[in-house]
């Protein structure tokens, strides 16, 4: 594609739900990539997670701090390109941590920033998300539109663009950035939206819905997500931004609805948790179709084939609910 | 002033140029405050100009890191307001480093937001600069408009607006900003924009500004910012930013020419290093206004008095030359 020419790939974040698919979709579609993947592996089972590639000569994993130079400065000399997914979003149970946010989402995109341009990789992208936009003030975000933040976790993601954005101001490193819609998909861990209602659903408990239920959200099956990834990093313009999303906004009930039907659970389980309509977020995805990228999975049979899954696999996700 | 008991100010990054005149300017004008000083004293010379209020019994100076949560929560226990000065963007002599400069402006900021959370603190004040706004486009920037900073040390100080903005927003704390004009006047280091203009000066050396000598800044007397910055503090709305600046743009070739008249240098010192006019920078300061700060020290006035420090202080200036 294009003049690039990305034969080994860094992968910061690479054992998470969404880095993780990344890894395995990249290795499957392309038979001479190489991929390391760096990692603190401090998710319950995200070492596990990489069992089915972790005999593919293509494919290495170091457990490291994404923040350590001394750990991503001998890989990134040796890769043509890096992304990162790192974050603390998720690798906690409960409420955002703020400097653990700090330092592994902003510092530790600003070390592989570091490298990226010590080393002239081609390109560097950075994951981020649809949060960033803040809640929705009427039609879905276009990428030109003020980044106002509104979650710790979705400010320390803004905060890792604007320090992207000013490497490659300052010294020219190839930048390019996705927000994606909220991801569902096999092996999310069960502490993240979508997965944590497919167990509740499924363990016949309430599935809980936070404001009144009007609130909406895109999603995006975490196998177009990964698709529209590998589209920015190898087409995508250096300098922009990308919205990842399929345009159809879905509220927190219809959600509900969707997971308890595919689960064949009642309809009574839903709770809805207060008044008020709560925070929409929606990002307008139209900058990815000269990509060459549409979504292929429609919400209501992703959510079926996860559910699937999820049935499948019990042992998989009971074991890794911490909640 | 209003409703607010600030009898205790945890000041961090109160040994800084700006910070230290802060310190000064309040535990002279202010007979009740307490003030504890934190700062990693990095900069060579750093606690020796705090000598002149070592003895007060209202102050006291820790040395620590700001990101030390063991070192801030303690100190942050005891006081009624926090302000955050420290920055690594004056620290060194040479060119930005994006880590550092995320610990410690980034991360530092959350640690203090997070200690200010905790013990609930009647006001948040961060220090950030002009800059965050970018290169001027038109007119002065309002406070309103975008932030679209191009070095990286503007953006470490809006990336830690916006997790201020996610403190404010997810847990309410009365978080206020203050984004000032470059700043200027007796002590500061001379590897900072104006001070190592004077050195040179003095030194009979060149005085070098970059690009064509047409771009612009404001500039402001560090007392006029220390005034405005307790204004802010005191007065202030939370989850309000607030430009400091004098609203009179100076062109590089005009702050050469003052300085060199200043200390009875020729003109023929001025050097413009290359062609086209480089970044201007301006805030429009206006809403300070009702606050009822003004700026008291007019431009030339200011870089007069401030070579006369200079010329009656060589031991000082000298003994921090570290460039």
């Amino acid at each position: 594609m294009g003049k690039l020419r990305i034969r080994h790939l860094l992968v910061a974040g690479g054992a998470g739900f969404v880095g993780s698919a990344f890894v395995r979709d990249r290795l499957r579609a392309d038979p001479e990539i190489l991929i390391t993947v760096l990692d603190a592996l401090r998710r319950p089972g995200a070492e596990a997670d990489l069992d089915d590639v972790r005999d593919d000569r293509r494919f290495k994993l170091v457990r490291g701090d994404v923040c350590d130079r001394a750990v991503v400065h001998p890989l990134a000399a040796k890769v043509d390109a890096s992304i990162n997914f790192a974050s603390e979003e998720f690798t906690g149970s409960g409420a955002a941590d703020g400097p653990a946010l700090a330092r592994t989402d902003i510092e530790g995109t600003v070390v592989l920033l570091e490298a990226a341009r010590k080393f002239q990789h081609q390109r560097f992208l950075l994951v981020s998300s649809g949060e960033v936009y803040g809640p929705l003030k009427s039609a879905a975000n276009r990428e030109e539109d003020r980044l106002a933040p509104k979650s710790l976790p979705a400010s320390a993601r803004a905060a890792a663009e604007t320090l992207a954005g000013a490497y490659q101001a300052s010294y020219g490193v190839p930048v390019v950035i996705t927000r994606a819609a909220t991801a569902y998909g096999p092996r999310q861990p069960v502490n993240q939206l979508v997965a944590s209602l497919i167990a509740s659903a499924l363990n016949g408990q309430a599935v809980v819905i936070e404001g009144n239920g009007s609130a909406t959200r895109d999603y995006l099956h975490v196998d177009d997500q990964v698709a529209a990834i590998a589209r920015v990093l190898w087409k995508g313009e250096p300098g922009t931004a990308y919205n990842i999303g399929d345009g159809v906004q879905i509220s927190g009930s219809e959600l509900a609805d969707t997971i308890l039907d595919a689960c064949g659970k009642p309809s009574s389980l839903k709770r809805l948790t207060r008044k008020g309509p709560g925070w929409s977020y929606g990002v307008d995805p139209r900058r990815m179709r000269p990509l060459g990228w549409d979504p292929l999975v429609r919400f209501p049979d992703g959510i079926r084939l996860t559910v699937d899954w999820y049935q499948k696999n019990q042992t998989w996700w009971r074991l890794r609910d911490v909640a």
